[in-house]
């Protein structure tokens, strides 16, 4: 069954309630204005695509009214198709200016959209500046009537929480992959390099139908992997081993980032019940992620499961994560992490466990916090773990 | 004809060049350290390759000092990876701790590294800053007897000139892409979607041998396309169009970066004769692109081409750049950078002329600056317009 993509982009009604929501917490807040610079943040506002963003030699900037449409402050490579946006006002320069790269224009462009006053740049956890240190200081020295702090969160809060458009988007990512998962054992042979293996995993994604398979990493170790973020190498998938994948795909611009665990012919039970282990908490994760329950809430309950079962630890510091315009978004699952759930927020379950020293299981899927019950939007992973052989 | 990849990282000998290279400058411009916070920096001193990146979550920093190897101060879910690569000096924290993002890790590991002094982080265009404002504040407030200052150009000089071994990576990516390429007109027919031609184009790459289809985008029209950057859309190719797909694919962390135009079945004389004179200029850019000659020299002698030919204008601000580990790099080919190229330098020449309103050719090729004539990295265009078809 291959499932029917949804309709690429998103009507103007999108970004105005998007837009509408902002300006009531910037006047909540008491900003101006925010200031964007990322891909992300620009394309929350705007709709503009791209993967230009991938060269750093180029800033953008997006200034958002209180009252009014958003202004683009772009290189000039981009003017044609931001103007394909929904976006009005663009002014731009021709991009790359060392000497002054779009500062002396978004400097009028600051004084011509805001009379005066603080402007938002998101400057907390899980940001960046993109854009050189040296010009932002210039910028800061340019603005008499405004100040740049920081934005409160607004930007991580408005996108925490998704749209159904969003969700159709991220729905259709997880189900290609799915179905790639499950078919993956007839794909997958030992002495396959794990780069090979990779290889033949991004292809069946993208004869599937997504756009990108952005993320790719994986381990694979005999009965069990020592770490989860790896790059393909030259080394053969062997008897004994497990295989692990865990890919961020993209469809629209949207990513799903779950995982899957294989065993390659024979494997032991540590590995086989460590994989029942992150099934059962990530159970455990499911019942627990409701409206009105914290991120930390949702570790906890994925947490008890692992403990019982013997986790020796966890080294990737969270058990799961916000999803949508990128791979990790806010919130984490994890102690600290006070986040409230609301209905149409996106989640990865994500418990890992060290089962043995040096050996990791990791498992984890994706889905939406609904009224009652939360929603899967990957297919569920077997909890037995699945065997890619014998080979004869 | 399959070409044959060379080996996945390098021998331990192209990092401790590096790091002397460094070091040199690092002592001519009386700096202390370096502290490194993006990708390709991290990954230049060790080797650390991970797409786990593409998270926003957590920061990472490399602290070079002007004698002795890097140390990493980094996330507990890098710790295996970054065991493997050459460093020896790995200290970890449990993130992501928004309440203490490595910070406090960071400034101790500065103190006990480096006894006081000026430590450069590149602050310059291109750059940007892969923390968040607010921690980097809370970095300079807590280092007593250090000052972080702008690291004068010294990681964009470093990586400009590339290592033979580096060379060979972003050989084999063009050969496998140039081939692709070529295959193109069997692959691709009207009626398709230019998401349909995106894909088809990313699996003959992976097919070829490359790791990933980082950066495709392109655009189509009817007699020209009017934009670079454009995403997939589900408009149909048609007879009539000019298709052109600009890619950035990858091998073991370094890129190609070139573009090829196509016509589907009938096109016009303007078209044809555009796509011959940015073919003619591409040509110029070739012989202009010694040692001696600066990056503006290129700039000036594609120029000269496309003036000549009736270029409209050209909104791309430069006409190539600096290749290798990033899908851009330093330096620019335009009237304002002064760089003087050196034997080694891996560079796009990317002539593109406005032919009619709103109708764009760009054509990009990669090349090595060598003792005298450039080496071509990719396999040469053809100066006559491909035509796709006709189809019956």
């Amino acid at each position: 069954m291959i499932p029917s993509p949804p309709a690429r982009g998103f009507p103007d009604s999108e970004f105005k309630t998007r837009l509408a929501r902002a300006q009531a917490m910037m006047a909540e807040r008491g900003l101006q204005g925010l200031l964007l610079l990322t891909e992300p943040e620009v394309r929350y506002f705007t709709g503009f695509l791209t993967q230009f963003w991938q060269s750093p030699t180029r800033p953008w900037f997006l200034l958002v009214p209180l009252e009014g449409k958003p202004v683009a402050v772009i290189p000039s490579i981009g003017a044609e198709a931001m103007a394909r946006t929904w976006i009005d006002d663009i002014r731009t320069w021709p991009a790359p200016v060392p000497s002054d790269e779009g500062i002396s224009l978004l400097t009028k462009t600051i004084g011509d959209v805001i009379a005066s006053g603080q402007i938002g740049l998101p400057m907390g956890p899980e940001t960046a500046l993109r854009m050189s240190l040296t010009d932002f200081g210039a910028l800061g020295r340019g603005l008499a009537n405004h100040t740049i702090i920081d934005d409160g969160g607004i930007m991580r809060q408005l996108r925490m929480v998704k749209s159904d458009a969003e969700i159709e988007k991220i729905r259709y990512v997880c189900e290609v992959v799915s179905g790639v998962f499950e078919a993956l054992p007839t794909l997958i042979r030992p002495g396959m390099t794990t780069a090979e293996a990779f290889r033949v995993f991004k292809i069946a994604c993208l004869q599937g139908g997504v756009d990108d398979v952005s993320y790719l990493v994986g381990g694979a170790g005999q009965g069990g992997y020592g770490d989860i973020i790896s790059p393909p190498t030259d080394r053969p998938l062997a008897d004994g081993d497990i295989l692990m994948l865990d890919t961020g795909c993209v469809f629209d611009g949207y990513f799903c980032d779950f995982d899957r665990n294989y065993a390659v012919g024979e494997t032991t039970d540590a590995a086989r019940k460590a994989h029942e282990i992150v099934w059962d908490s990530t159970e455990a994760g499911l019942v627990a992620a409701r409206p009105g329950a914290r991120a930390c809430d949702v570790w906890q309950a994925m947490q008890d499961v692992l403990v019982e079962g013997g986790a020796l630890g966890n080294d990737t510091g969270r058990m799961g994560h916000g999803l949508g315009m990128q791979l990790t978004e806010w919130p984490s699952n994890m102690p600290s992490d006070q986040t409230v759930l609301e209905e149409n927020m996106v989640l990865t379950l994500e418990p890992g466990m060290i089962f043995e020293p040096g050996k990791v299981m990791v498992h984890e899927e994706n889905i939406v916090v609904r009224g009652g019950e939360a929603e899967l939007l990957t297919r569920r992973a077997p909890r037995e773990l699945p065997i890619i052989g014998p080979f004869v």
